[in-house]
């Protein structure tokens, strides 16, 4: 299968991006429309990702719990704005046990809603709160256009749903959330993200206020990659979520819902990948590194398998995640182009001469050819190693970031942003306007993307649509 | 809550269950009929299972992977055992995005079908032999009497599904799956089972074979706590899951597939659970030991809260799952009470005295009063702790063990038998007719567990309930 050549991604960057994922066996379409198979190449990736933002869920003081899977219609209907946006999209079970159901039970989009009603039986007082907590599993959103990892009816993800007695806790809850998205975006999956504010117009379907990162692909378009909302009082009103403050009075909490899926998969892919392949980041990869010993005959052979066995064990109680390659009928050349297809970060070949000299020959995937290969000891082969796969990480962020950061443009008026967003970013004053930002999106389809929390100008400028006083500077960027 | 009394298991057992699952905050009714919500103790329970479960599975070679939530119906038809077995049970999607589907999707009660319909996408030689995946998730059947945890519309579980070349490696994998459930429910979970072949009346629709673990429950009633089938070729057959083998012909391949729920949990619960609450074996336990410090004035708490401190940093240092309880405003004997009920399995109290002493007082919560009480050095304390929580786990197993052992009966006659399983389990020769086995059922309302795979007697004897000649022995016993 490695033989068989990607198309490149100047050719046509989708053609490229869907062909990998297949051909890498990281996901398969499914008979059932708009689903997807997550192989376990993929899984194991997801596995990774999930450990590392559970950790990072866990020290922030959540706890993880499981609501069903099924939502009533009605309750969906108690947030009019909620409904408004999700109701186009719901797969909804009208039949159970060989019985019409009286009331239709729709398969969740989110949980926004059961989980409300739970806790409004949970809350009831001051001394309940915080409630945080998360939800690993399933989602539906029944989808017309859908593309493997980025838009399918069902994906995997978890989302937060928190509840607070100020609403300033959980507006920091809200903030906290999307740093912790940040710290893991591009700490983990070396993919720069942006963090901002949603328009009025991309906001979550009963936000008060929507909170996202984004990222740039490599063909230019953004890839939101996680969101974090405050919900205000939208929910607790709808539901009742109510609590005895200090004072025995009752109140409303104020509550938040925060959420990450199988995209990110999808933003590691379009950020690091290159014509060969995948090329993933060390610290998610199922695979860190790939032993590929070479030999022409049986002395050789025992010579290198017995190099080989004792690395791979020094290796492995080292922690690192190591996969041997001893496929037979196989030529080296084949492994390699293989496990470059599948976004090993490191490759590590040991041969006769190696036996011989007491070395091991390792080939850096992000540096294709003689720049990224090197010849080191087999002394504290660990440590060599481990420190490899932290400067490859640090590579993948540097040239991630060098590539959006070459990207984002701050044209001088309307008609260069309209240029502009044809091959990148433009950063600009937006008068937050709905009128404006709906212009923009039909002369070029680039939406408004966020108005970063960061890296705000200090002074007031002019929107750049319609000349209006603008506040803050927004990102338009076509997107996915 | 802890204010509140349980039933007692001798009142009325059913009772003191669902009590303690909801007093315990384990899981919770939802507002969606059947379904449950798994609350944050009982999902980090369930959480510590999935560990110890997935590291065993991983180390016998599975790998995991996600597939679609909705099989379409035709599917299901392909295998006839099967869609007879599973149809009275199945929830629809029959509209998705506003519109009606041309097929209705079920949502999935198992993964054999679309899981079968994949794996002949991707298995065309021996090569690609053997497949073994696992899959972790939620599935839903529609049941009409429902109980939290044990039976309920929707749950939580893993199913595991491989394929072979050939039928003895597919048994192999079915009873080394079955093993490794039997040694995860022994050795984690402290619930002696006894693993056994199903009846043919009992078997997974579409097995050729199914085995189980099945544990007693302290009412003596049997739990099937997980379960391993050997399905032949039914499902190669019904999707046409074929190979060629090493000589070039097209075969079909022989699957297996095994599964273990959130069922798991109510057997801990009926196992080892007094009429004061849980008792969580300490391998699985979400708090393995909960800290009460004890003073009276400002000066006590400062020196107290010095050693809790101290005493917590070590133990959490040693990898042991500790919360300290300093609550204001309850009495310690209020947190004894709270703890014990939520079957925290070790207790440690650091008062005034101890701070003077250098001791602490410990109690088990699997022996009651004085019994389990003892004072100890600070000193080594991790190593103190660490070695009274295997002893807890040792004699919760050693317990229960008893206690099963001592409620399975060797009726000498069919008279015997239809008493002895009132308050205890049969274990007799049987004929392996249905008849026998529905006559059982009608009389007696048990049924039979398994036919156990060690401990059959070397001879050949008389059906306890025909009299014709019988080969093996199986348990008859009342069961959830």
């Amino acid at each position: 299968m490695a033989e068989e050549k990607l198309p490149t991604r100047a050719e046509n960057f989708a053609d490229w991006y869907n062909d990998l994922v297949l051909k890498a066996e990281l996901a398969d379409y499914s008979p059932v429309r708009g689903c997807m198979v997550v192989r376990p190449y993929g899984w194991t990736l997801w596995e990774n990702i999930q450990g590392q933002l559970d950790r990072r869920f866990k020290d922030t003081g959540h706890v993880n719990a499981a609501f069903p899977l099924f939502i009533p219609m009605s309750f969906l209907e108690k947030e009019k704005e909620h409904v408004k946006g999700f109701a186009p999209e719901l797969a909804v079970v009208t039949h159970g046990g060989g019985e019409k159901l009286e009331e239709p039970l729709v398969v969740r989009p989110t949980s926004e809603t059961i989980i409300g009603y739970m806790y409004s039986k949970w809350i009831k007082s001051w001394r309940d709160l915080p409630v945080l907590i998360n939800q690993w599993g399933n989602v539906v959103r029944w989808e017309l256009r859908t593309k493997l990892f980025l838009r399918t009816a069902e994906f995997y993800w978890q989302e937060g749903h928190t509840a607070h007695a100020t609403e300033q806790e959980a507006r920091e809850e809200t903030l906290r959330m999307l740093d912790v998205y940040t710290d893991f975006a591009v700490n983990e999956a070396a993919v720069p993200v942006i963090k901002g504010i949603k328009s009025e117009t991309e906001k979550f379907a009963g936000a008060v206020m929507s909170t996202t990162i984004e990222a740039m692909m490599q063909d230019t378009k953004a890839l939101q990659s996680g969101t974090s909302h405050f919900l205000g009082q939208n929910f607790a009103k709808a539901f009742e979520i109510q609590f005895t403050n200090q004072n025995n009075e009752l109140e409303f909490c104020y509550t938040t819902s925060w959420g990450l899926s199988t995209r990110m998969i999808g933003a590691i892919i379009m950020t690091h990948g290159d014509d060969q392949g995948l090329i993933l980041p060390p610290r998610l990869a199922p695979i860190q590194m790939v032993l590929v010993p070479i030999y022409k005959n049986d002395a050789e052979k025992a010579s290198v398998m017995e190099v080989t066995n004792r690395i791979w064990q020094e290796l492995k109680a080292a922690g690192i995640r190591i996969k041997v390659d001893d496929r037979e009928g196989v030529t080296p050349g084949f492994k390699y182009n293989d496990w470059e297809m599948r976004g090993v970060p490191l490759r590590m070949e040991i041969g006769p001469k190696d036996v011989e000299k007491g070395s091991v020959a390792l080939a850096r995937r992000d540096k294709p050819g003689r720049e990224g290969k090197s010849f080191v000891s087999q002394e504290n082969i660990a440590a060599t190693v481990s420190e490899m796969l932290v400067n490859i990480q640090a590579a993948l962020l540097e040239r991630a970031t060098a590539m959006r950061d070459s990207h984002i443009h701050d044209p001088k008026d309307y008609e260069e942003l309209k240029q502009v967003v044809q091959g990148g970013w433009a950063f600009s004053y937006w008068c937050e306007s709905k009128a404006c930002e709906a212009k923009v999106k039909e002369d070029t389809k680039a939406s408004t993307r966020c108005i970063p929390i960061d890296g705000q100008p200090e002074h007031v400028g002019t929107c750049i649509v319609c000349g209006a006083k603008a506040k803050r500077k927004v990102y338009f960027a076509k997107a996915y």
